[in-house]
């Protein structure tokens, strides 16, 4: 799917920006570049170097003379704009653009095209006015100019973003069990707020363990043999419990702990213990 | 909620870096910028150039020896790696990260630490392990290296998304408190301390939280004692020390302990000391 995503540049001035383009497009995962009417060299020794190891896509970019041209084979036509000029057109967001895309590829000849315009001006109205939709990242008002690659590598992230979605959609009944796809599934499990801390942690951290997870009569033995070394310490007064044991349970409960911290843990307890009848023998 | 959250950069090496970072975080509504041990000129011709406007972040940005005190008053520090290295810790996806600011930092005193590591090396595993957290933006597995400031424009726009979401949600039918009006109403009422916030980590956690988090300082005073108590102890050999401090920083970060549990803990701590040095006097 990336790969029928083209990155169109109109009129590029800086070669450091084509580089950097190059740079964020490989970085997700795209490959097809095109520029148009560029006032700069594409293949200059800052873009090469900007590129970072990504030149390859400049080498092979073709330049265009229009818009029109390079965007011939293309199904759907994207421009990335500032919110609407003279007349109103049909907005998109990134993350909406992104969710749309894999619709949009389904047909394996299907070619969508992301346009950006020139550094100082941007695209014109002409060029807007050929594109299906324009898409606008959201900036702080007061200072919305983006850096032309930054702009690209937060469509091209909402792109991958999209493309793992998918797959992972596409992929059955997730499995849960590499750290790559149980981190997708965090992606797009919707976080209900306000749920139990622990089912939000495991998703929200889509943490890939090394050790499995204690089990309940591990943690219940630990809390047990904390309760006794608490008491031995004379930290802790079962008769006067307060909240003690209640909070170091919900302490611990919440950090969910596998079965090699759960070791740990004890063998601290055990160690302390050795202590207390040290001191308690003379 | 965007103005307190600091980006960390930690030995940034170009200065084109430093200023285009500035710039994507303006760019998105952040202000906040820290440099910890910067191997360039953060106020450079270049970087000034590339800040393209954005250069009084960079005349803002105080610069610190290491990360522990650029971050000190942060009640969540995520650090931006590549997957997990030899000690798996909890993973977060950029998304998800920004889902959850808005609960993070519903405490108008909280704050929120994103930091990024050298261009070259990134962060060191010290560094990574003083994070509760690591959020990994998704690559093309064959090109990962994304570069540091377009790194930085992708966790900053998903930040500006989830205070964009969490405005909507907010100005629907004025349901209970908004950060705002909580804060106005703890002014008011007599401080009862964490009572104001209770309410208030409640909503944010899901459980029934009493107090507000500790901080990161707190939090490093907590390991240092806790590693000394363990040397203590001789459970724990620093000349060998295999993975145990890692794997108890781990579990205790992933737990994100209150400033009661942590009182709680380190109270644990000192009575152990005390056992400890009875025994070592007779």
């Amino acid at each position: 799917m990336l790969e029928r995503i083209r990155i169109v540049l109109i009129g590029t001035s800086h070669p450091g920006n084509i580089g950097a383009t190059a740079r964020a497009m490989h970085n997700m995962g795209l490959a097809d570049l095109a520029l148009v009417a560029p006032r700069s060299e594409s293949r200059s020794a800052e873009a090469i170097s900007r590129a970072s190891g990504a030149d390859k896509i400049l080498h092979h970019a073709p330049v265009y003379d229009d818009l029109e041209s390079a965007v011939a084979d293309c199904r759907l036509v994207v421009g990335a704009s500032a919110r609407s000029r003279t007349l109103p057109w049909p907005m998109i967001t990134p993350r909406a653009l992104g969710e749309r895309l894999p619709a949009e590829l389904a047909d394996a000849e299907a070619r969508v095209a992301l346009v950006f315009g020139r550094e100082d001006t941007g695209l014109t109205n002409a060029e807007l006015q050929r594109c299906h939709a324009h898409v606008h990242i959201p900036t702080n008002p007061d200072y919305s100019s983006l850096n032309l690659a930054a702009a690209v590598q937060v469509l091209t992230y909402e792109c991958r973003l999209a493309w793992l979605d998918h797959q992972a959609t596409d992929s059955a009944p997730a499995t849960q069990g590499d750290a790559e796809s149980a981190e997708e599934a965090s992606d797009q499990s919707p976080k209900e707020p306000g749920q139990a801390a622990s089912s939000e942690h495991e998703a929200v951290f889509g943490i890939a363990w090394d050790h499995p997870p204690a089990s309940h009569a591990d943690l219940e033995r630990y809390f047990e043999h904390l309760e006794r070394t608490l008491i031995a310490l004379k930290f802790h007064d079962p008769d006067k419990p307060r909240q003690l044991m209640a909070r170091l349970r919900r302490l611990y409960l919440r950090a969910r702990p596998d079965q090699m911290e759960i070791n740990i843990l004890r063998g601290i307890l055990s160690a302390t213990e050795k202590q207390v009848a040290r001191g308690d023998q003379e």
